[in-house]
């Protein structure tokens, strides 16, 4: 159960780090869409391990495939399947993981509820995993972007205790996609890149913060009540592999503020839209998209993995020590990016054909 | 759309704040559960404005009544409705709100989104909507605790700058509930309940965090993907009005540590119980409990309604001047707890069911 | 579970047949429709017992009350909640049923699902619970009347092997409703009534088949795998209590004909629409409305409540006689016209709002 | 929208009858249940085209590979995918299908919802579909058979006007595979294959009725209100491609009884088991089985695609004439019974589980 998201644009995933492949069916996408493997494809190349120096070493290729629900390079409505196939598979290197618990890992917890577990590189609670979010996300950005010109950029906020200085209302694809680890501060970038290539060498790992912003969201979008528009992207981001906390706009820190310096007054700009002055809310009001850019804040824990000695037990409890074999990835923010991207355009792009399907009917 | 939370144990509110009432559908409550409306009324009397000198001074007795779903003291497995109705109307004071677009509330959203609003007390957008959800937290808690002893606690863990000291392990109910701020640190409550009220007659408001921990839950229950434990509390709490952010076990701060200080090693206690020594897990590893205790916390911005003057503008986009008349809810922490509890309890209680029903069968 | 019905449009009933009251909370209507409680009570008045002399004489007033959803007589895009409450309650006639399972009704197999039910009148299983869904089915009729002049007529078709002749291309909702028994067929209509009364007189109960057609729904509604307008509708009307059948367009007996006969050709006619010579698609092809009139027969077996004597068991499995006391509804199928129209408008109004959601995006 | 069904064990289908190939994710499988391809591909080889002389002749392998879920013979608890990939492909013999819409069949429904169509074999609306069906059938039979023994068996009832006589009580999945038709009743099976054979030599269709039983099932099953387990099963045959009607038990013909002839009573059989002396009811009352046979009947038209001239027009509405090429299939039935089997299969588990989820918790 639950590896279906979203209520009219759904999305379901499947597939093991290990097995015959990992993949995605998205039903509900509206027909007569433009869409292409190598349109996706470019998505999935920014979540690939691999991708850089201060990534994890395995060179997955990932190369994905349209199995349905594109005919002629457009989408027929029909559900869409896309399939990457599992290639990097060294069966000896999960020997120890066959008895040995990881610690902060889901070995234990998927043991505790399922009595079993594909123990090869993760299984299911791997973040290849995330392949099948990031090509939906991929069709949901462009379905968005053609309606209204929606954008949606995230990047590394921080890392550890280096943050960078970003504009969320100018900052651009470029500029996030100019250096490897996809800060757009280009001089916190290069310490960040530092920090990360020096933990690694010490078999250690960092977490930080992503940010992303969605512009030019139509007002309208989201439900009042349980499904606020941020309620849901709050659980989108949460259910990515290693998050641990989800804002929007003033976030905690808004917590510090007195109303009447929190509260976003309205105004009506030139072109006669009703604005607000501040957008401490984050684009949101009352669970509903209100045109202001939406800006969410993921924070993410260290790596699990680490090589590094560790007290753990096995699954029958008897004590041992455990460390990642061979190299490791000591950062996962920077392909953390192009999934928190992809979870804000689902969720977008569900409630974009909610509201049309709800609201423009009578 | 948007009004149903939950996959088996499903609750459906309707109401607004003005109107013929509030209430709840509770669909997929297992048989023979005890209950009755005196402990539903427990809980709904914690939520309850006017309950103490600083909260608001709205005097709303929400009496609840159950209109199905129990017979005899028990529940038949039945769709359980529970219905309070609205008393307190008074609709000239929400003559100005017809016009005017209150900063940071759901005003222009809902015209936005609907093209119409209940412009009466902020009508479905209000806080009034969480007695619906107070009401089914009551029950969920209760089929927790015949299952395994869960129990649910939430308190005031800060107010503006204001941090009480709590222990997540042991604190009780009875602490919480011994000042009318539920914070359990006497002695910082005494100076949260004096900001409060000297920000209250100063017209502003303020926010806070709200933490909560959940004890003795089951190992085994959450979603590995898209509906992790984690993932489905972030959206129930996101989804309470005026909430700004969440984080579980080591959340924000735990981006600030590296991958060997922040992994929790596992051992074996001594009744064989696989443990995990620290818990900045937050008792989800995985998307799963692992039977550590289960801690969030959770951002409430300081309250929209406040007595001072603010710029705005009209349905129409002509600007103008607006101030809360009366008394108002400086903030909202100390009613927020039973909300947070109440959520939590939700989505735990919904993964208890859907674990029986998934992998208990066989 | 189960008590809640359609994907956008949703509806979600609640009460027994004793107790406070039944209901239904409508989720997903879209905003800015005029409604009122008493276009509602119009259906309600043709689903309520008592309304004529061949049906069951619990005088039960049924009004209905909108608690929340709508504001000034139009919808709100918030949750419509309809309460009726219970008044004709006469626990000392349910004695009996205590202890006795009343042959082809829910006793006995309540009591193996929940192990507890609320023995009066049926509880939950009682017809009673349509209420709801007659409510909700006016709603959506009226949005499909708005949007392109959608009329749902249904009508008693046959009753027992009395079977009326019916043309449902121009069928009206006054001749319908010209006779008590809801045949437009008036010859055959008044021969119904007599056999009717007779059965009842004699303690016994009899069943047929309603018909339904839905004229002038528009292209392109219904989902071609599992959510095909026909299996929706099936599912709809199989819900219904003492429902045994269902077909649509040529039915059963279709399978009569071979393929050359069955086909229902193309041609465009003057307005240039592509149109069908015959319709034993019954007005869907591929689970998808073709434009020709949706028509479908739904077969009711003879009530379950007699007065004749039967053979039974109690809930210990003791051998008794059960005779149902007082008089009895001798036939349900007049007042099930309307419950077969609920459900055909339900499914097609949230049909109508998918299809705009997902095919009107681009 | 409308690819998934089923609420705890959901089935996703995907694929079109050309492109990459037609596949199953299944979410929501108990894990630790043995499954292998093997097994699965038995039923699929029950429902493959072209097994004997009289189904259409395309010789498509359909073998199917297992992609996630299950790990060394095992399920996992995680999705498992299935994909069969496509390999009949015959482009050329679809140009004129480009154009021309066939009568009763999908392609005009398909343009006017999505405004295009993947216009080779059917696409999506092909019966090719249902291989994702049976596969996930395969695994939901298997569970329902470690629990409690439960059988579903489906047969050929009737050709046409040739009925055969079969005894539900005691068919066996030997009787109904001992022919090519699947009707248990040899004698007139063979008049039905002769019958098949002339039809499919005119270039015509027939079609007719499969009855299905399930046995052993266990009380209990079934929600009360919507999600009636026989609404659920007409709901799952009538999505199936060219079923026009369903009736469980007595069905139509029970219409022509009265209430004291269909009613059925209870006794208490040897065990102490409460039981029906008659099953009128076809082992479900009030939408709950009762543990006595369930058995329902579905309608199939006779197939669409024949060799004869039809009258027609084209997508911009142009008169045209139109047959078949090649050789067809004659009568769909035979490999109708491992669909119609599979639909009840996948209904009953997800009722199985969410009895487990809802009723078995306290």
């Amino acid at each position: 159960m639950g590896n279906t998201f979203g209520h009219l644009f759904r999305v379901t995933t499947f597939g093991e780090s290990h097995g015959g492949g990992v993949g995605v069916v998205i039903d509900g996408c509206p027909p007569q869409l433009e869409i292409s493997a190598e349109e996706i494809q470019v998505e999935l190349d920014r979540r690939r391990p691999g991708q850089s120096k201060i990534t994890t070493p395995r060179k997955e290729a990932d190369q994905c495939e349209i199995l349905s629900g594109v005919f002629q390079g457009q989408t027929l409505g029909t559900p869409i399947s896309i399939l990457v196939k599992n290639k990097d598979t060294r069966p000896q290197d999960y020997s120890e993981m066959v008895q040995m618990y990881r610690p902060s890992h889901a070995d234990a917890t998927y043991d505790a509820k399922y009595g079993i577990r594909n123990y090869q590189g993760g299984g299911r609670s791997s973040a290849r995993e995330t392949i099948g979010r990031v090509a939906a996300g991929a069709i949901a950005k462009k379905i968005l972007h053609q309606v209204g010109g929606v954008e949606i950029i995230g990047y590394v906020k921080r890392i550890k205790d280096l943050e960078g200085e970003v504009d969320a209302q100018t900052v651009t694809l470029e500029q996030v996609e100019s250096n490897i680890v996809r800060c757009p501060d280009a001089e916190c970038a290069e310490r960040m890149i530092e920090l990360i290539e020096q933990v690694g060498r010490d078999g250690n790992s960092i977490g930080g913060v992503v940010e992303c912003v969605a512009r030019n969201v139509p007002k309208g979008l989201g439900e009042p009540v349980f499904d606020k528009l941020e309620a849901d992207i709050a659980k989108g981001v949460m259910s990515l592999p290693a998050s641990k906390g989800f804002e929007i706009g003033s976030g905690f820190a808004g917590t510090l503020l007195t109303g009447i310096e929190h509260n976003d007054e309205f105004y009506t700009d030139e072109q006669g839209n009703i604005r607000t002055v501040t957008n401490r809310s984050g684009g949101i009001q009352g669970g509903i998209s209100n045109g202001e850019n939406i800006i969410i804040r993921v924070a993410f824990k260290p790596t699990a993995t680490i090589r590094k000695e560790q007290n753990t037990v096995t699954k029958t409890g008897e004590a041992g020590v455990l460390a990642a074999k061979g190299r490791h990835d000591p950062c996962v923010l920077p392909r953390a990016v192009p999934m928190v991207e992809a979870m804000v355009a689902l969720v977008l792009c569900d409630h974009l054909l909610r509201f049309q399907g709800q609201c423009k009917v009578l």
